[in-house]
Formats: C-alpha cells, sequence, structure tokens
C-alpha cells in the first residue's frame, strides 16, 4: 500500500509576467524550427502555449539542426518579454531564450508527409483527412476545433443557467425518429436496432421528467450522397423545453443561447479569431420571416420562382440570408411555418393556417443550422397523425405512451455543431468541422 | 419579416422571499394530489421546482377531486412560509395557497400504470424500465439522473480548469480498440463497420493535437451476458494526457477531479442527497495498492486464495474496498500493476517488472469504476507489441500513423458513469443508473 497527498497544483499554468527574467523548464512538441545561421527558431507546442523559444547554436546541449518537428522536447531557459509578435504565438508577449533541451521522444520521421510548419495547410481535403492525426496538429485546425468545443460546451452551461437539466439517451434504438430511408440498421442480438437519426423521441419524453432538458451527443444519418453540407455522424446540439407558449418562445431561448456563444467564443477563443481572421456574429435582436414570405421576396427581389416549391432551395436560403443583412442588419434569420409534408409527423400544425406548421428553421451565413418546432401533446393528436399518414402506430409504442401518461405543450430544436462551426469559421465543407469525418467513402482514420 | 426583442429574463427563476405574501403564477405538472375533507395538497413538478400548494375546496374554480396526477397545469396564488417542510420539497420554505387552477393538458388517464407518488416506486425493475417516461418522473429517479448529470458536467468542468480540451470522436469505425468479440458491427455503404467500444484511438491521436483532452460521449459493448454490473451502451468519461512522468500523474488527476466531481454534487444537489440518503465520499489522500498485494492480502486476512488468478475476482474487489474503507481509511482503490496479458496491447509494460503494466484501476465502493494506464508512445513498440500477439498491423495503419508523426510520454483511463452514479447512489443494478438501459433483452424504450 502507498499513499500519495493529493497535489492541487499538478498542472497548474505558467505565470510568465512573475518568471519574467527567470528560468524555467516547459515540455511539449516542435510546432515549427527554423534554423539559421546564429541558431533557431523553436516554436513548442504545449497543452496551453503555442510559445516562440530561442536557440543560439553557440551556447546549447543540441545542435538545432539535429531536432526534428513534432518531436516531443523538454526545453529549459530564460522567459524574456518577446521581440517577434506574431499572431500564432499564445502568449505573444513572452519568449524562451534556450538554455538546454531534452528529447524526450523524437518523431520517427526526418520528413511529415504533410508541412505542419506553414501558414496554411496547403493539402487536397482527403489528404488531410487521411492524415488526421498530423493536420489537426496545424494551428489553424487546433484553433477550429477549440471553438467547437467552446461552442459545445456553452450550449450546455447558457441551457444550465436557464434550468436545463442535461440528459444522454441512446442511440441504439428500436425505431428511427425521423423516418425515411437514411438510417443505419444493424444487428442487436438477433432483432434489428438502428442508430439514433436523432433524440427526438428521449428527449421528448425527459420533457414530462425534467421540463427541460438538453443533449449533446453523435447523431447518425445513413445519407447516400456526399456534399459540402452533410456528414452521416455529426454532433447534434439538441434542447427540448416544456410549457412554451408557442414556438417563438423556443425562438428566444436559441438566440439568448447562440448570444451567449458567441459572447464566450469572443472572450475565451480571441487567440483563435485572430488567427483564423473571422468575425463572430453580434445578436442584439430576432428576426423571422414565414416560409411562405420567403418565396415572395425571392420572386420579387431576385426574379427566381420558386413558390410552389415546399421547401426552400439552396439557392434562396443563400439569397434570403444575404438579403436579410443588407436590409434587416442579421445574420441570424428565423424562417418560420414550413408546409406540414415536409415535417415529422410530432410536428404541430399551425391552427390558424392549415398545410403549415408551428416550426422553423434557422438560417446563418447561407446555410440551415436548425430545425425546430413545437410538437403535439396530446396522445389522441398522434394516433390521428400518424394514422392519417400510414403510420402503424403500435410500431411507437413504447414512445406514444409518454403522450397518454400527460405531457405539457413542448417543443425543442436540434442544432448541427459542425455546421455551426463551419460558418462560423468560414469553412467551404462543413467535414473539415469534423475532428474526423464520415461520409459514404470514409470510415478511417 | 417580424421582429422580437430579446429577452434576457425569460425563463428567470422567481424569488419566493421577494414574493411573500404575494400572488404568482407557476405552471407545471401535479406531482402528487392528497385530497382531504377541506380542501387538498398539491405536489407541483416545475423544471425548477418541486412545490407544495394548498387548495381550499371552497375557494377555488375546479374541484380538487377533478384533478388528475401528471396533468399540467397552471396555478395562481399567494406565496407563504411553509407549514410542512417535507425533504421531498424543493424549496421547502414556501408554499403557494392556490387562488385558482388552469388545466392547459390533463393526463389521458385515471389511473397511472405505476405509482410515482409514493416515497419508494416499487415495481419490478423491467416495469420501472418499460415506463421509463413515467417512472422516471418519480423524486427518486429525477434525484439520480441530476446527480448523475452533474457528475458528467463537473467531470469535464474539472477537466477544463486543468487545461484539457473537449473532443468529439466517432462512433462508427474501422476497428475495434479493445478488440475481442464484444463489438457491434454493421454494415456500412456496403462495408463492414463497428461501433466504438471506446474512443481510445481517438484519445489518443488527440493528444499529439492538445496534449491534454477528454470526451463525454456514448461506447457500445456486445456483452451477452445480462449482469447488474453491465450495459451494452453507456457513457464513458474518457481523458488521455500527454506529457507525463508515470501513471501516477493519472492518478492523481483522476482524484483531483473526483474531488471536484463530490465537492459539486454536496454543493448543487444537496436537496438529491438529503432525498436519497446517501453519503458523497470524501477524497483527502490517494491509496494506491499493486494488484499482487491485492491477492496476497485477500489470501492473508480472509484465507481466500486467488494468487494464480490474473485479474481480481468480484469477490475479491469487494473484499480489499472493505480492507481500505477500514484500515487505510479510503473509500477509493487505485489498485496497479495488472498483468500485462489481461491489460490491451497499447498497454506500457513496467520496465521494471515484466508481466506487469503501468496501468491501474480504481476501485469504489466494490466495484471497479475506471481502468487507465500509460500507453506505448513509440512507433516500433506498437510494432513489435502488436506483432508478439499475432495482431495485423495493417488492419491499424490509420491509428499506427500516429506515432510515426511523434507523439509524447502520454496515458489515460475511462470512468464509466453510470457505474460511479450507481455506486454513489446506491443502487443495486448499474441499470437503474441509465435513463435508458440497454441490455441483451432490451432496446426500448
Amino acid at each position: 500500500m502507498q499513499e500519495i497527498q493529493l497535489d492541487e497544483k499538478i498542472l497548474s499554468k505558467i505565470d510568465f509576467k512573475a518568471n519574467e527574467e527567470k528560468d524555467i523548464t516547459i515540455t511539449g512538441m516542435i510546432q515549427n524550427l527554423r534554423v539559421l545561421g546564429w541558431g533557431a527558431f523553436l516554436i513548442l507546442r504545449t497543452p496551453e502555449y503555442t510559445l516562440q523559444t530561442i536557440i543560439d547554436k553557440n551556447n546549447i546541449n543540441i545542435p538545432p539542426d539535429e531536432l526534428l518537428v513534432e518531436s516531443t522536447v523538454s526545453i529549459t531557459g530564460t522567459v524574456k518579454p518577446a521581440t517577434i509578435k506574431d499572431k500564432a504565438l499564445n502568449p505573444r508577449d513572452y519568449e524562451i531564450h534556450v538554455k538546454s533541451i531534452e528529447i524526450i521522444a523524437a518523431s520517427a520521421l526526418k520528413e511529415l508527409p504533410a508541412d505542419t510548419t506553414k501558414k496554411e495547410l496547403n493539402v487536397h481535403l482527403d489528404t488531410k483527412f487521411d492524415l488526421r492525426p498530423l493536420t489537426l496538429r496545424h494551428p489553424r485546425e487546433r484553433a477550429i476545433f477549440r471553438i467547437a468545443s467552446t461552442i459545445a460546451r456553452e450550449f450546455g452551461d447558457a441551457l444550465g443557467r436557464l434550468g436545463f437539466t442535461q440528459i444522454y439517451s441512446p442511440k441504439l434504438v428500436a425505431s428511427g425518429a425521423e423516418g425515411g430511408a437514411n438510417i443505419f440498421k444493424m444487428d442487436y442480438f438477433g432483432r434489428e436496432a438502428y442508430l439514433a437519426q436523432s433524440p427526438q423521441f428521449y428527449k421528448q419524453m425527459m420533457v414530462g421528467v425534467y421540463g427541460r432538458v438538453f443533449e449533446v451527443a453523435p447523431v447518425f444519418r445513413a445519407e447516400k450522397h456526399d456534399t459540402s453540407r452533410h456528414l452521416n455522424e455529426y454532433i447534434s446540439l439538441d434542447l427540448e423545453m416544456g410549457y412554451i407558449k408557442d414556438f417563438y418562445d423556443l425562438i428566444k431561448v436559441e438566440s439568448l443561447v447562440l448570444k451567449s456563444i458567441f459572447e464566450k467564443l469572443e472572450s475565451n477563443c480571441a487567440h483563435e479569431i485572430e488567427l483564423l481572421d473571422i468575425e463572430i456574429p453580434k445578436i442584439d435582436k430576432i428576426v423571422t420571416i414565414k416560409f411562405k414570405e420567403v418565396h415572395e421576396i425571392i420572386f420579387n427581389e431576385f426574379k427566381k420562382d420558386y413558390r410552389a416549391e415546399k421547401d426552400l432551395a439552396p439557392e434562396e436560403e443563400k439569397l434570403i440570408c444575404q438579403y436579410s443583412k443588407e436590409n434587416w442588419g442579421s445574420e441570424l434569420l428565423f424562417v418560420t411555418h414550413y408546409p406540414s409534408e415536409k415535417r415529422p409527423f410530432y410536428t404541430l400544425d399551425d391552427p390558424d393556417d392549415p398545410g403549415y406548421t408551428c416550426s422553423f428553421d434557422l438560417l446563418f451565413r447561407n446555410v440551415e443550422i436548425t430545425t425546430g418546432g413545437q410538437r403535439l401533446h396530446v396522445y389522441d393528436d398522434y394516433v390521428k397523425k400518424m394514422t392519417s399518414l400510414g403510420m402503424n402506430v403500435n410500431n411507437f409504442e413504447s414512445y406514444l405512451q409518454t403522450f397518454k401518461f400527460g405531457m405539457p405543450p413542448h417543443g425543442g430544436l436540434g442544432l448541427g455543431l459542425e455546421r455551426l462551426t463551419s460558418q462560423i469559421c468560414g469553412l467551404a465543407n462543413v467535414k473539415e468541422a469534423s475532428l474526423f469525418p464520415r461520409d459514404i467513402n470514409r470510415l478511417e482514420p
């Protein structure tokens, strides 16, 4: 038996200011190495820093040209005010004048298959994904996923402050929530199971329990098309909320949550925002527009006639986003009242406008990032709606019992983490906002 | 187009003290209703409160005996200091003297299939799970999953403060991390895919990117046995940490994180802790013991001879936990240096004791809740180890490339959320700590 003292100081951050002109030892990986006549600039990547260190070749135990990028090294040196203030550095105000280097683990390769030391990672998308364990080490990639991580975290923190409880619902399910062919099937001990397309049924069940719930978890869509807007596995930021007056309550809550997320990004990811040279949107009001109105505006303003269509074309989403930004001063646009036939069976129809629903999408910088709406909450209404759609009510018994037990008026929404990250970071393809993207051709790494 | 103002006050909590002797309107579901001669006690469940309300049958618009438990109602009444202070109530210091009730949505059932109004939910485990949308509304069930939710959240918050970055790794994978037959297979557009047994490979890859990472996500184990300790889908709290000196760094970090979790439970879940009548452990030191020593103690103290066994028997885990609590004053016991043959290929062997590994389990109240250890970090060591185990290195190419690019010494651990919750809440079966448990017989709800 061995007793160890709890060490509250383990992993504490370095106070560079307090250590100015003092020697410290810091361990990390070599992000970049520029060997020059007099010595070298070595950028050290640690869990918390991207630090400039300067090696004088006449005062060092290892010749700088024997070091390999991506090796793990422990560096001892003096903290000095920075002479170079590159925006890739963090912190930017201090640098280390190296006295000695210890190689902890050398990279096995003299030349890496992708150059992560250049400002831009100029590789084909497939190469980028094939070499993910390396390419993710590039500063821009690291910045993208720090932003994604911050978004997902603040989604939960903001909802926690609003009285929502986080839930964990199963991903192995007996029936699909969204219907259609886009569902992965598998064998589950001799019976057919599916991978959850969304936590829809479960978050509704949990509204009866906690009133307001959210989940951050993977969802799976067996979509066969390979586009820049789709992933076969992605992280869905979901919320479901009871006791709503109408679906505008959901729009209000989502706007507040996004406002919190954007503010958190500004405060916690200033380094990443500057590195990626992106602009975080501001939310100071909410703009909504009816689905039918969008068709009208696109027809009147852009002379494109989609008025017979039951959904918005990607071109319309793009044009109305531009129109909203220019005319209404908002990069976020809630489109409401989509046609019933384009919404799932659990969506509440608009009593004032048959054929349309109490639902909405959120468009952001040309792309739909959220689908949401008010749900049915009365058992008989489910039976009526499902029967009218030719669905077999018996297959959904374990879900539908929820509404027999009593349920408040409620609604919710799902926000795709990768889509939101992608639009914030200005990425051309949503797959670039997934650490290890899954598409019809890709299951590795 | 419609413009809506951002409403920062939406969903703000009720200040009962400030509203004393004033009238408020509050919406929720009827958790319990006791109709007596003079009127009724009605307990209202809202997203934030479990509130005592008192109805005088002579001064109310709806006769109390016409109300149904689990209906959604809006209650208007006067806030008064509480006369009854039941520990199931939250807050406990105030009650509402009802003036009027509006039924928002009635329960469809006069009699519910499980009685959620009693102090204990006395139903068979299968019934409890079959009726999850109802049984989870019981105060004890709600308390259990508030605790689970708080554990998972604080796991991330504590690690965030220690410089860990949250990641989201894919659950659809091309090869299993833990090997063996316990893996779910599926068809992925014509090729075979698996459901991730753990995020092992991905969290290691991400150590090269961020140095310290964590993940909170479902994992899948196709275990055919149905026990009180296993789930086929569970939430794994995972961390992986670079630049470690040895695996004791992991033990220290896990101890700090658990200490934060326990403190957060004490502060944020005081109501739930009291309701469940449970005790949250204290951590003031770390106790570790070698695997071989456990066998010796069990033999010497309890006269049970497991010394030839390469793993700990459940009986041994139970006995050593009791022994630790009594003799070493710790409910948490880290057992270290498990035999190599019982640990996965990526585990570092102990250079000082061949046949044993730089690994550990954490035992807590008779059950193993964590497996962790230091990993190999040199490419050639992987090839050597995998070859000696008869594994085909080519099948793991996209993972193994990570170690060619250079990797720091690192290790990590996985903590089962349901097991930890179950042990904290004193549940007899780990399935009771899963909202919607999955086992060989259960895929619904």
